[in-house]
């Protein structure tokens, strides 16, 4: 719900200098998803008084809607328990690997550093793990709460990290987010963290020497002052509810009919940071999956572009699925079945689907350039013969000739299905959530974490990625400003 | 050469509020390149008193160390004499086409509607265009002054506008960067305009209500403070030697062994501007040639990845190559010829190749997949026998199967060969030069062209448009600033 429809999200969100204040906190938390919820909670712990204000309602946001995946890893209590062996530097050089291009390391570091600590965090705010793994990625259908949530046992990744399931989630057979942003809520409440609901921040106050002191919010058509004597942090989500943004930043993310967020989602705290001098970076990133996660007999199909080209081994995570198909193949993708692999295919995904009872039917029916697509199939089953896929390395067990008519084609252009998109370029933060400039220096009294900032990745996405880098640096920005000096 | 080489680059360029002032002009142009110098000539063509401050000794900077080419059309004077019809309304729907993702209307259709104009304003500057055509893209040999000059006449742009040949440059056998830039400058000097050379320009100077005033600049350790009555343009290039803003913004450009730009291009201008509340645009975006125009012959070979699969019609323009190659391939790519077009190339570009005696060989010889190559140059011959191309419609002229032993591979991976890269990000400006907010509000007093700016190209490109749009945006801000009201 937004608190003033009637907001232009286009007008600037330009710095205010007042002198009158409405209310005042020590630190004041802009948004309350995950990572403002985890920043409220750690300022708090440590003593200072925190204000909460949501545009919306109640807290929850894009986290409470999602999958609730937190991604967690480097020998975690629930990857020991399930007997699945991981190590920091394997996280490390998974996560360097599978979030580019070009990851930042000063932020993946100590995410992957204290990431076992951090499980234990969420246990502490009453997050309750159940024992029990999820083997068919990537999220868990019932109440299990380990999975593979990208794509660490597949080609090329396997052979760069050791995989292990990093994939956390709350135990609940319904809404594993919002059962998660339940517990945070709750934690914050009980630590005296004040909430102001349907409060849109509509601008940061600043004094002349730049730093930032509090935050101007709408509340029933009125504006209301708000003193930050430590600091805000910036915690209110990405873009993807701002075509204007979008189409400026990241136009291959307008394709996606499903944004991933919720309509506040409009970038108007990456605003309120760059009016002050904070730094974009990687605006043009996003993530993008189809609604569906393929059921795993669909993985021994082929993902094909206009010319019948496989460009990518059909068992990775669902969002390279997306990036390779829509920034690489411009969207061109169908993904070529048989009888068996579609028989056997529980939950078959809602797609339009051609069919042909030969291959060569079937390509003529896509409108294939004759001969391609057969081509394509006799190269692949000449080697799944043997279970082998020389050129994408497709793992053995989804790999078989495909020679049982009729054949499908699922549809997979973004114009034809479902894509689920949201963005990942944001402000620019240092590890300990502290906002950026241009130049590199910190903007005094400003922090962000979540998807209002570029986090852990850049472009790659593996599920549990965003709540687990907004919980993460929404923490440290919290336990920052609790001990940052007064003003 | 660097006017103050002990400047950090990476020190935020805040903005400065001051009262004394050394120098004042009517508008200060802040870089002599051409766009610097179409703004001045512009400016000053209006009865405004014009300075141009430049970190280098003298004038010329990237434009002039460029290859030349002006992408104009529509119908001017040199493509009527020489015969190729043009209409604005074709070459919108190239540039709309071949620009994208996303091109910005708003820039493509004053660009197009004012290009006869804009071509013969050159002409009054004292450019000289020979009536000469070039048949072989992409840049002249001689003193041609009229050539193709991006995929203009290939699938799939051929199929979407009427090719015309739109790349325009001065006619002489040697540097035509140079001479256009010397044209220009002489043109400037005519008109009476300043310059200050071997002055870096550090800081924006605001007025309290954030309206541009001035600039500091930088001589022999001096500050020197500039008083700019109606305005500042910003036309100092883009940020290709920046290594940080790169690593932050375009990671894939730093991949380019070749930067195409002065060390001078080093985003200082774009973060001027940022420091007074200016938005970027499409930071990610670049133009990514080989070094090299493939020679005609060479067309007739295979552009394909590791796995031996065509990714791109070879007749394509070099910076879609390029492109295609780096972003979408991950610069896995090698052309595959063999005798006969090998063997008629002149000027053979300087790559590494590799050679078998038969495809199978070279494919081992390469380390593909076995039967990968084999397979593609099978299906490409048999359909080039009919001089056909049904997967990705290269030219029929360039079309003929490859069955000349020996093979050759050469290898286009960007750690193997000289990938030429530059900036296409940068700020965000309205069709008047205009610097805007992330709002989309102008800045007050603040102006900018050229590759300090996201121009008509926000990814694809044609050779000819960074000298294109700079020239005329360049022009357009110098208009703007001339007339706007004196503070």
């Amino acid at each position: 719900m937004t608190a003033d429809a009637a907001h232009d999200s286009r007008s600037p969100r330009a710095a205010a200098t007042i002198t009158h204040y409405d209310d005042e906190a020590d630190v004041v938390v802009v948004g309350y998803g995950i990572a403002g919820a985890s920043c409220a909670i750690e300022a708090a712990a440590l003593g200072a008084d925190v204000l909460v204000t949501e545009r919306a309602s109640a807290g929850g946001g894009t986290s409470a809607n999602s999958g609730g995946l937190i991604y967690m890893g480097g020998g975690t209590a629930l990857q020991t328990a399930l007997g699945f062996e991981d190590t920091p530097e394997e996280m490390f050089k998974y996560l360097m690997a599978a979030c580019g291009p070009a990851p930042d390391e000063s932020l993946v570091a100590p995410f992957v550093e204290h990431s076992v600590d951090h499980f234990d965090w969420f246990i502490k705010q009453g997050v309750f793990f159940k024992e029990a793994f999820f083997p068919d990625a990537h999220e868990p259908e019932t109440d299990e709460s380990l999975t593979y949530s990208g794509s660490e046992d597949c080609h090329p990744f396997s052979t760069i990290a050791k995989p292990a399931p990093r994939g956390h989630c709350a135990s609940v057979m319904g809404s594993k987010g919002a059962i998660l942003m339940n517990s945070l809520i709750e934690s914050a409440q009980r630590s005296g963290v004040r909430v102001r609901g349907d409060h849109l921040a509509e601008r940061l106050i600043t004094e002349s020497d730049g730093r930032v002191v509090g935050v101007v919010l709408r509340h029933a058509g009125e504006e209301i002052c708000v003193r930050a004597r430590r600091g805000v942090a910036l915690t209110a989500g990405g873009f993807i509810w701002n075509d204007e943004m979008l189409e400026r930043h990241a136009p291959w993310l307008r394709r996606c009919k499903m944004k991933v967020g919720t309509e506040n989602d409009d970038g108007s705290a990456i605003q309120m940071g760059i009016a002050v001098g904070a730094a974009t970076i990687r605006m043009d990133s996003g993530d993008i999956t189809l609604p569906i996660f393929p059921p795993v007999s669909l993985k021994q199909g082929l993902l094909v572009n206009a010319n019948a080209q496989r460009f990518l081994n059909e068992d990775a995570y669902m969002g390279r699925w997306g990036e390779f198909s829509l920034l690489h193949q411009d969207g061109q993708a169908w993904l070529i079945v048989d009888e068996k692999s579609f028989g056997q295919t529980k939950n078959i995904p809602d797609l339009q689907v051609m069919a042909g009872e030969t291959i060569q039917e079937l390509e003529a029916e896509i409108g294939m350039p004759t001969g391609a697509l057969q081509q394509t199939v006799a190269f692949y089953n000449e080697h799944a013969k043997h279970q082998r896929d020389p050129l994408f390395h497709k793992h053995p067990s989804h790999v078989r000739p495909l020679e049982h008519p009729p054949f499908g084609a699922l549809d997979l252009r973004p114009e034809h299905s479902v894509y689920c998109g949201f963005t990942l370029g944001g402000l620019h933060i240092d590890s300990h959530g502290r906002v950026k400039t241009p130049g590199g220096e910190p903007i005094p009294g400003l922090h962000a974490a979540g998807r209002t900032t570029s986090g852990i990745s850049k472009q790659g996405y593996s599920s549990g990625i965003s709540l687990g880098d907004g919980s993460f640096f929404g923490r440290r920005a919290g336990q920052a400003l609790a001990r940052a000096k007064p003003v």
